[in-house]
């Protein structure tokens, strides 16, 4: 079995990724999270919120509309540019990417080429369908948005959102009055997006409903860069492929970089945090992590920077994207300056001007599933290595035995534990095979009650990942998991203290 | 200013409720959460999926899609039965929703009524356009679900869910195999759903994009009661309008109702748990909070019983819905059962058959709405008295005066708070003045640092109700706040405790 199928059976078998609809037959491109994946979602959501809104003073929450007016995705480019080009099989009438049927035969990226190019590369390299081998028709631009109508007599023309960003930009204006004008003001957006993907193959990885978690900050260039706190990341080693240096990996400093002056102290500070949250929170390996920039051709037009945030996933064949860092300049504002004829401008720092914009983008869907891909171990056993904050459940308690007053126990230990932490109460079969469960959807914590609990009032609890077990009274067991989880203490401490 | 222009004004003003793209000028019937709403609005639904979820231990959240193919809103009714009946003007071609223009001419409810009944209704009031005073045309029944093209040919028709349940009953068999096949199972879901409303006025109550908060609970008919702790509601009284017994609410306890027989042991269980969610909780004031039961006429034919529940809004006018407790049989799983072929019986206690459906059913939008009509006080001075674990903010803290070195012990003490609660930092205007923002926002705890703190390592921590203070010792902050947000202590108690 692939690395891919490893990961699809875990996600069927336990409950985190599944076909939408499933009972009848699923429809393609939509996946839902089961009920161990809805609380890892939840989790991974809740990390997200805590750290990058907590980059700034001025950094807040919106929760905006999936659906949005033509108009505002006119003003946004993305009706006249949000396409990829479609060809047509002649013969069997299959839809293709071109992109994608372009870098299966020629092994190289088909993506950003215009229509005109596309038609060439299929000519020159003699490309035909890849599912029945006839011959291809003409390429077509292809707007990847789902169009809605609104109304009874759909006389309003709007679009499922393909992005949260453009959330952020339409409420700029009021938010910047509400928190008193100020700037850098952080806006951020989790939730659910949609694209028309011609051909959503790749499971959850290209789908046509997906999730993700952005943060756009408004900021003022000419001060940005005195109103963060460089020193606290300057010695941050990144780990970064740079556009004119593309032969691996280089581990560069924050401070190298910026005496390399190609990348402003702003951006570098941004690129250093979301690192830290990959490596530090995400508990990522320093292997599988890196910052990939994309060059000018590569990078939409608005990009005046944008680094790739990519992980290195066994199931997806090496690096993918799951996120991206982007400067996108004063692009977007001014755009809906201009359609909606609203001033966007501010007064800051002596000086009008329209706001800039840094873009952290993050693809959930991709983020859940490559923590799958990096943590799922199947040794002798197998274990799903999470973060212990990120773990579905937080604690299991089972009764050693189903008698002598074991289960009572249990029970009791268990209603407290789920006043305060995720908890599971679990006493048929086996203790090894009730660990081995606990241990595939990675539980952290089993405290069991066993004969020597019922004098001593205590559990054994037992870590995930050491297999090892130290005795705890119930009566610190709250603080004890509290401390574990936001890491003031180590298991092994514990053991040690014990 | 009325009740409904009070609490617009304070939710653009404040950043609570806003109408999307408002730039463009908005979408009619699309609203979104600004940053005080957002923040309310995502404990709000932490709250309920604690409180609902722990009703029971095979009770998850899961997560599901919110476009769901046709052949699965087909069988559930939704393609044939999703209907308004709607009405044009011949003359200015405004569209009305017959019920609504019924309702308004006659004073008695349209709801419910068929083509054939709007038309003599229509004819028997000589009703005419509420816009232009037109004759009316022909009634004909207008589904309110969003229809998607899936595919680049459009080749699979899906649509924007009109409900979350439906992801639960689609899920039901792959969570039933892996929580074990146990019975009752509980599968929540909070999220989004689209309704294309022919004319949504009424603001954020009769939106085209809302949330729902909805559990179903899969039961065994002959044991549910049987596993269910009666005892704990027995003396709840619940606060009932009887479907024949209109004139008022009454005062009922659950002993009683179940001596009555009209009403089964778990429902009105269910009941006393939804009641002790607004009473307790919420804080919805006794006299606010009704459960009233439709009839048949009412309501839905695939429900068995049917109380909304409702909260009285002085911005809506009186009592309104805003969820629902709905006992659906084995509607749902037999329709899914014959559309898809698949087999959705279980065998449970000893005996084969398709498991019943309790559903507990919310309307989140509504919920936010009503505590802001219930909690915003603007008596001398503007209070927004939120339960202060709904609070968008836990605390802020001042520094007194902006010298002296002051604002670095303030600054120092927010960013140790940001870590544990949502906190603000202000230092601009008067005390008096950031308080009064404070309150506004419904900030249940303000710390001040002033002269004294400096020696004491203390702040003054003020209580927004009761705008009393007492000093508390920085090193005490974090678990003193912690023990009023769970209602450990009260702020009296630690008045006197000082």
């Amino acid at each position: 079995m692939g690395r891919y199928e490893e990961l699809t059976s875990l996600s069927l078998r336990k409950g985190f990724l599944i076909p939408s609809a499933e009972i009848y037959g699923g429809l393609a491109g939509f996946y839902e999270y089961g009920h161990n994946g809805a609380r890892l979602l939840r989790k991974w959501e809740n990390l997200w919120i805590e750290y990058f809104l907590g980059l700034g003073d001025d950094y807040h929450l919106i929760d905006t509309s999936t659906v949005l007016p033509y108009r505002a995705l006119e003003a946004s480019g993305h009706v006249d540019l949000f396409t990829d080009i479609l060809v047509y099989c002649t013969k069997c009438k299959e839809a293709h990417r071109a992109d994608q049927l372009i870098e299966a035969a020629t092994g190289t990226s088909g993506e950003g080429l215009d229509v005109e190019q596309v038609r060439s590369a299929i000519r020159e390299n003699n490309i035909k369908c890849q599912r029945c081998g006839g011959p291809l028709g003409e390429p077509v631009p292809f707007n990847i948005m789902f169009p809605l109508s609104v109304g009874p007599q759909g006389e309003e023309k709007a679009f499922l959102r393909p992005e949260t960003a453009q959330g952020a930009y339409l409420s700029f204006r009021r938010e910047f009055e509400i928190l008193r004008k100020r700037l850098p003001l952080g806006l951020g957006s989790v939730g659910r997006v949609y694209r028309n993907e011609i051909s959503p193959r790749q499971g959850t990885y290209r789908m046509r409903e997906f999730r993700q978690a952005e943060l756009q900050i408004f900021f003022n260039p000419e001060t940005f860069d005195e109103e963060l706190d460089l020193e606290e990341v300057k010695d941050a080693r990144l780990r970064v492929v740079l556009k004119d240096e593309r032969g691996g990996i280089a581990e560069k400093s924050v401070e190298d970089l910026l005496d390399g002056g190609d990348l402003p102290a702003f951006y570098l500070y941004h690129l250093a945090k979301v690192q830290e949250f990959y490596l530090d929170l995400l508990q990522v390996p320093q292997d599988a992590f890196r910052l990939y920039e994309l060059n000018e051709a590569e990078r939409a037009f608005y990009n005046q920077i944008h680094f790739d945030v990519q992980i290195d996933m066994e199931s997806l064949g090496g690096f993918r994207e799951v996120g991206g860092v982007h400067y996108r300049t004063a692009y977007d504002l001014t755009r809906h300056a201009e359609h909606s004829k609203e001033r966007l401008e501010v007064f800051h720092g002596g000086k009008r001007f329209v706001p800039h914009v840094l873009e952290l983008s993050f693809g959930i869907d991709r983020n859940i599933w490559a923590l799958l891909d990096l943590d799922y171990d199947i040794g002798e056993k197998a274990v799903l290595r999470l973060p212990a904050r990120l773990s579905p459940f937080t604690c299991a308690v089972f009764p050693l035995v189903r008698r002598d007053g074991l289960p009572e126990v249990a029970i009791r230990i268990y209603r407290q534990m789920r006043r305060w932490f995720e908890a599971l109460y679990d006493d048929s079969g086996s203790i090894g095979r009730r660990y081995a469960r606990m241990d595939e959807i990675g539980t952290p914590y089993c405290l069991t009650v066993d004969h020597e609990s019922l004098e001593k009032e205590d559990v054994t609890v037992r870590e995930r990942d050491s297999t090892q077990q130290v005795r705890v009274s119930v009566e610190r067991l709250r603080p004890t998991l509290a401390s574990l989880l936001d890491g003031t203490i180590s298991f092994e401490g514990l053991q040690g203290g014990h």
